[in-house]
This record gives C-alpha cells, sequence and structure tokens, in this order.
C-alpha cells in the first residue's frame, strides 16, 4: 500500500549560501558586520513538494549542510530518524575537529562540539522535511508536532546598543542608541511599528551602572512591560549579584548575567532574580546538573541548536517536568526561521515568555509574504506546512551578493576592529 | 481554506464496556479475576473514519470517560490539546474525591489521584484521535509521533505464577506454575510459541527465597536471555538488598523491588543491581527526585497513565537526558492497547529492552486480526492510523458479557478471597 509516508521522498536538495544586510548592533563580541551569512534549504520531494529550512551561514554550518545534502536522494520526509542516523554517519569523527577548532570560549551560544553541529545540520533538514511533509499531506507543521495550543505567539521587542551606522556607511533609519535615551527611542519605534508587549536589551557592552540606568530608564517609559537584560555573560558573580540587585522588581529575568553552572546557581541563590540561559544550557547534557543546581529559571529554547523542533518540544517536556520556565533566543534570521519558531512555539503549553526575535532589524527576506508583527505577535495559521513561500528571486539575489562578496562567517570581533584595530574578543567576566 | 486538520472533527463517541476473561494469575495483591473490565472507545469523525482507543474499565475510569464522551463533538482529532483543556474542565475538583478514594497504598501502578486519572482518561482519547487523525491523512500513528526507528517491536514473555484453574473452573491450556519447574515450563511454552527473547517473572508471591529459585531455573533453562523479577514492592530494603546481591549478574534488571524513592535509592547504590520501576515513578512529579537520587535505572512507561503516546515520548526524552533506561509496563489489555504500544515503541530511539505485555494471557480480542508475535516481536507496519480495525461482533459479545454480569472492577484482592475468605492486601512491606 503506498501511504503519503512512503510516497513523500526527497528527490532534490538545494542548498543556498545568502548575504543579508544587518544593522551594527553592538555585543560583548564586537559589533554586526554589514553582511552576514545564512543558508536557505530546500528539500524537493518526489511529489512535487518542496520544504524550506534555514540556519547559520557559516562555513563549518554550510560545510557541513553540503556534505550532507547529496545523500538525502529518496529519504522519506516522515522519517526523521533516517535523516539523524544519515547525518551521524556522514559528519563523523573527521568533522570533531573542524567543529571545535578556534572558537572562543566566549561565543555567544555556550558550548559547540561535534554533538551540536550535527544538532544543528539536522534541525535544518527537520524543519524542511516537516515542511514538505505538511505540504504533502495538506496540514501546517504545527499539528505534526502535537497541535498549536495558541493562535498567536508573542514576541519581544529585542534592543540592542547600536552605532548610527557602519563604519563608512550612511546612517541607517533607526538611529543610534548608545544611552538610556537611545534605547528608550529604540523601544518606543518598536512598540509603536509592532505592538511588542516585552522588551529584551542586549547588554554586555557597557560598564553595569551603564545598563542598570538604560533598563530603570525603560522601566520608566514603559511601566507595565515585562523587561530583560542580557550581558551574555559578561560579568562575574559578583557584579551579577550586584546587577541582580539593583534590578530585583524591574526585571522579568535576567538573562546569563555570568558563566557557568555554579556561578549562575549562586547569583539565583543569593538573590532570587529569575535567570535565564542561552549560553549556560545549550544542549540536553547541560540539562541535569544547571537544573539540579537551580542555576536556571528559564531555558531560551532554539531549534536551531537544539536539535529542531521535536527536540525543542522534548526540551520544553524537560522544563515542564522540572517547574524550569521556557521562552525562545534567536540570533539573526529570516522568514523560513520565524516561521519555524511560530510554528513550535504554537505547540509548547508551557511557554509563558514572549519569544526573542531579531526579525525586525532585518529589512531582507526570502519569503514571499513577510510576517508582519500586530500587538507584538505573529498569528498561527493553518496553512500546510510552514505556510511560507520562497521567494526565488530574492533567493537569487541574495546568493548573488554571497559569491560577490569575500564575507563567509559571521565575525562581530573582525567588525569592531574596522573601527577599533586593538579589539579582541574580551576575557570573561568583563566586568 | 479546509484542510485535513480542520475537516477531522469528532461526530460521534461510542463508549463501550467490556468484560474479558483472565487466567487465575498471582501477584502480592491476590489474583486475577475470571473477568477482568476494559473500556473500548471509538471516535467517529465527520470525514466518516474511525479512530480507536482503549483503557480501563473500572468503574472510575468508565465513569470518567463517560462523562468526557459526550463533550467532544466537533473537536478537531488533530488537536489533542483542546481534548485536554476539555477534560481538565470536565473532571474538575469535584472528581478528586473519587480519584483517590479507597485506594490501597499497595496499588499495582503507584499514587493515584486526579491529575493521574485525568492523564489516563486524556490517554484514552488520545490514542483514539491519533488513529481516527492517521487514518484521515493515511499515515501510520508512529510517524504522527516523529517516525519510527525500528520495524519491530520486541516483548518479554510475561511469566505468572499460577493455578490450574480459577475456583470452581476447569483448568486451562497453561496449567498451574507454583514453583520454580512449573515457572520454567510456562516460559518454555511462551518462548517455542511467541519466539521470546526475554523473560519477566511477576514475584511478590513466594517468600523472596522460593522466587529467586525460580529465577535461578530460569537461567539454566534459558542461558541467554535477559531475566527480570518484579515483586510490586512486596520487599523491605533489607530483603531487596539480599535478593539483588543473591541475582547480581543474573536479572537484567529488579523491578519495583520495595516502596519508595528511598529505599529504591539505597538498594541501587548498595548492590549496583539496576532497578525498574512502574510503581515509583509513575508521573512527571515523580521524576525529579527519582532521577536526582538513582532511585531508578529503567523507567517503565504506560501510555495509559503517563497521559498518552506523546507523553510517552516526553517521557522517554526525559529518561535520555538523565542517562536512564527506558522499557513499557503492561495490565491486561487487548489488541487496541497493544498497537498503541508498538506504535510507540517503534518512534522512541532509547527503548533498549524488550516490552512487557499480558497480550498472550487474553484469549479474546476485539480487532478484526489479532497481532502474532514471531521471535518475541509484532511488526510495526505502515497502515493509516493504529493499523487495527475494529472487530464489531467480538465487542459486541464481549460488551452482552459485561450487561451480563455484575463485575465492574478489577479486584485482585476479592478473587483471593474466593479461596482464602481472610485474605487482605498485604501491607508493606510483606517479607
Ligand atoms: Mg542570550
Ligand atoms: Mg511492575
Amino acid at each position: 500500500m503506498t501511504t503519503p509516508t512512503t510516497g513523500a521522498r526527497v528527490s532534490e536538495v538545494r542548498v543556498t549560501p545568502i548575504l543579508i544586510t544587518d544593522p551594527p548592533l553592538l555585543n560583548l563580541q564586537g559589533v554586526h558586520q554589514p553582511l552576514t551569512p545564512r543558508t536557505i534549504i530546500e528539500v524537493h520531494t518526489a511529489s512535487g513538494h518542496v520544504g524550506l529550512g534555514e540556519t547559520y551561514g557559516d562555513t563549518e554550518y554550510l560545510d557541513a549542510i553540503r556534505k550532507v545534502a547529496p545523500h538525502l536522494d529518496g529519504v522519506e520526509v516522515a522519517r526523521p530518524t533516517a535523516l539523524k542516523a544519515l547525518i551521524d554517519q556522514i559528519l563523523g569523527e573527521e568533522t570533531r575537529e573542524a567543529a571545535t577548532a578556534d572558537v572562543p570560549a566566549s561565543g555567544l551560544r555556550g558550548k559547540r562540539d561535534l554533538a551540536k553541529l550535527k544538532a544543528s545540520v539536522f534541525a535544518a533538514f527537520e524543519v524542511a522535511f516537516l515542511d514538505a511533509w505538511g505540504k504533502v499531506l495538506g496540514v501546517p507543521v504545527h499539528a505534526l508536532l502535537g497541535g498549536k495550543v495558541r493562535d498567536r505567539v508573542d514576541y519581544s521587542a529585542y534592543l540592542f546598543y547600536k552605532w548610527a551606522a557602519h563604519p563608512g556607511q550612511d546612517p541607517d533609519a533607526w538611529g543610534a542608541a548608545l544611552d538610556p535615551a537611545g534605547v528608550v527611542e529604540q523601544a518606543r519605534i518598536f512598540v509603536e511599528r509592532y505592538g511588542f508587549t516585552s522588551i529584551k536589551l542586549k547588554g554586555g557592552v557597557f560598564e553595569p551602572d551603564a545598563e542598570i540606568a538604560a533598563v530603570r530608564a525603560l522601566r520608566e517609559a514603559f511601566p507595565d512591560m515585562p523587561l530583560r537584560l542580557d550581558p551574555n555573560s559578561a560579568w562575574s558573580v559578583e557584579t551579577s549579584l550586584y546587577v541582580a540587585r539593583e534590578l530585583t522588581g524591574v526585571l522579568e529575568y535576567l538573562e546569563d548575567p555570568t558563566a557557568g553552572v555554579e556561578g549562575m546557581a549562586r547569583v539565583h541563590a543569593e538573590t532570587g532574580m529569575p535567570l535565564a540561559t542561552n549560553m549556560c544550557v545549550t544542549g540536553f547534557d547541560e540539562v541535569p546538573e544547571a537544573f539540579a543546581r537551580r542555576a536556571v529559571q528559564v531555558v531560551l529554547s532554539d531549534h536551531h541548536y537544539w536539535g529542531g523542533l521535536r527536540a525543542t518540544l522534548d526540551l520544553a517536556a524537560m522544563c515542564r517536568c522540572y517547574g524550569v520556565g521556557v521562552s525562545m533566543h534567536s540570533n539573526t534570521h529570516l522568514g523560513i526561521s520565524l516561521a519555524a519558531m511560530t510554528q513550535v512555539a504554537a505547540a509548547v503549553p508551557n511557554l509563558h515568555h514572549a519569544c526573542d526575535t531579531h526579525r525586525p532589524w532585518q529589512e531582507e527576506d526570502v519569503i514571499t509574504r513577510p510576517h508582519t508583527f500586530t500587538g507584538g505577535a505573529v498569528e498561527v495559521g493553518d496553512e500546510p506546512g510552514l505556510g511560507v513561500e520562497l521567494d526565488r528571486e530574492a533567493l537569487a539575489d541574495l546568493h548573488r551578493r554571497w559569491a560577490d562578496s569575500e564575507v563567509r562567517d559571521r565575525d562581530d570581533v573582525a567588525a569592531m576592529r574596522v573601527v577599533e584595530p586593538e579589539w579582541n574578543a574580551p576575557r570573561l567576566p568583563r566586568w
């Protein structure tokens, strides 16, 4: 008997690296480059459907994805386990060196190792498989994940300290944000334009008192909005304790104030401040110790590196069981990733915080109808698959930009060196 | 746009209590009754599909299911979350008393409370929803659970001490098994007939040395087969330590030797014997402490009370993360439950032990093509849904038996009193 399960096999995979523009957003490491890479995946099935995926564009990821892609011919899109086995086989031990070489301990997404690289590659294809399979069946991805529990997914305004312009370029429409007034002004634009009802500030850029002042200014300007601050582990435990105490009752949660389970646990134990993370706990093997020591109160899930949409549900189930909150982390991304984030977020019952997204910072997209935020939320539709369609012209343009450029990796440190030649990734704790 | 998601709505629910014959299998509580109740659920969709579910037939469960059934009209079978919300609402606080009244602490499936009752009711309908939805889409249930990782699910021979006959009845085809020789003989029948490659003995019936002797006799007769012993928490910690030491290197795992996290943890710590459980950890709220204290090395999942097939995947994900093994518990059941167990077992990557099943003990079924065990395994097909079809005549017969009988609950203690009028559920520890 031919079922849609066996009918939906991969007939072709297209992997397209692109470069997208990115504003000069500041963080602990440096500043976002003017152009940043992403990888777009198309999984075509014998039945004529196309599933889409989007992930990091850095060389390490692109190479791994390109290595896997040619082996997917004939794989059932309904059997992600076959995909997992294939990836394990193809990205064998020999990839380990590449996967762990030259990785600064101060990276913004925690540890990096071969398992995490594999999880990311799997995730990129899993999303495309689910999209394709949803289209084959005529059902939305969220239905394949157990069904949506909400019709709208809330996102937060993701504020950044930023320059008015990249070096040598004209100022962008956002303008500079380098002090409390600039941050509040940026927040106003976000709230007015998108209706966000939660606000996150990326910290770790200025000394702690300056960032405390920015959070206080946000509190004054938006008296009722949940606020968050994320210094990417820039601080010592002592500094974290100080900031946590200063901002108790002001922050909804403090994100990754300091590096490591031990320090995080101490900061929470001594201040009661809820701590969120996308650095201290970034894979399943890091969960038990962190939960046991109460180092984190909110895990920021991210299907791009936790291993896909179903793995995100696994993580959420674990958080539910252990009484730990769930929210969502974001890196620079376009609409395919936003669609995937929204589909899985819709299916997580214990998602009690607005998700992070960089999407408003990106002016470009590779889908025909880019998402809109209304009331700070993205609607969860019932269109088949992810509910988005590839804009092939836009994809071709952005790929041409990639082909014509030498930018292959995101490197916030290098981007900062353009302005400050002596700049290096700061040693932690910075403050 | 009408998608299969919105097309597949419940149009009718049929709840049919039945009584099935059951051999005189002995356990700590007493003996299985000649007739035992099950509940069969049919969920009909507006699209003309029928999803099947099977669960406990005891009054408490049947009442709860009957209370929920009339409210399911129009619910999408693709949205189990809507089902969950409904059940929470309908089986509100007022059910709590009934759910916890008169429950012996020595029950065979651990704690009982309202949350667990709700989880069981949800599970029964969730299976029927998944079956119906799979049929609507033309895909097997395992595909809706992330895809099968195996084409056969191994089950274990589930041996019981037993009488030759129920009081006043003719001996059954199995004969008595009341000593090591009888147990070995029973195992031989199981292995010859079904090809099982793992063996479990239900203990807690005779004094520990007698059961140790039975396990040793099994080891001698089947030198290479994984063996398990399950006394249903009949023993003190001291007795458990003694048995664990006697059977180290003989048992694959010892199942629930003693009651409670503390005792289980001590037995494992002091002997190194892997401990399995379907009593110490039977719900998500019991997981963190048991895992933290290393009280259990193998969780015996059971979708009937863990809250369904997707909850079973959640449990398995948690076990994977914490390095705890997964196997599967069984109560007396028929083919719909076996189909559901097989579908979810097929989708659990970290299922490294053969699953328990009582199925060979049941001579009746409510499906048209009862499962067969070959090489001790059930094949995982790709037919839509659960891949089984209701035998309406058989169902009507077994329901008629229920209607004509006064048996409404499984009561192993009462069944034992027929022979031993002074019998009571033993106080733990019995030995
Ligand atoms: Mg962060
Ligand atoms: Mg047991």
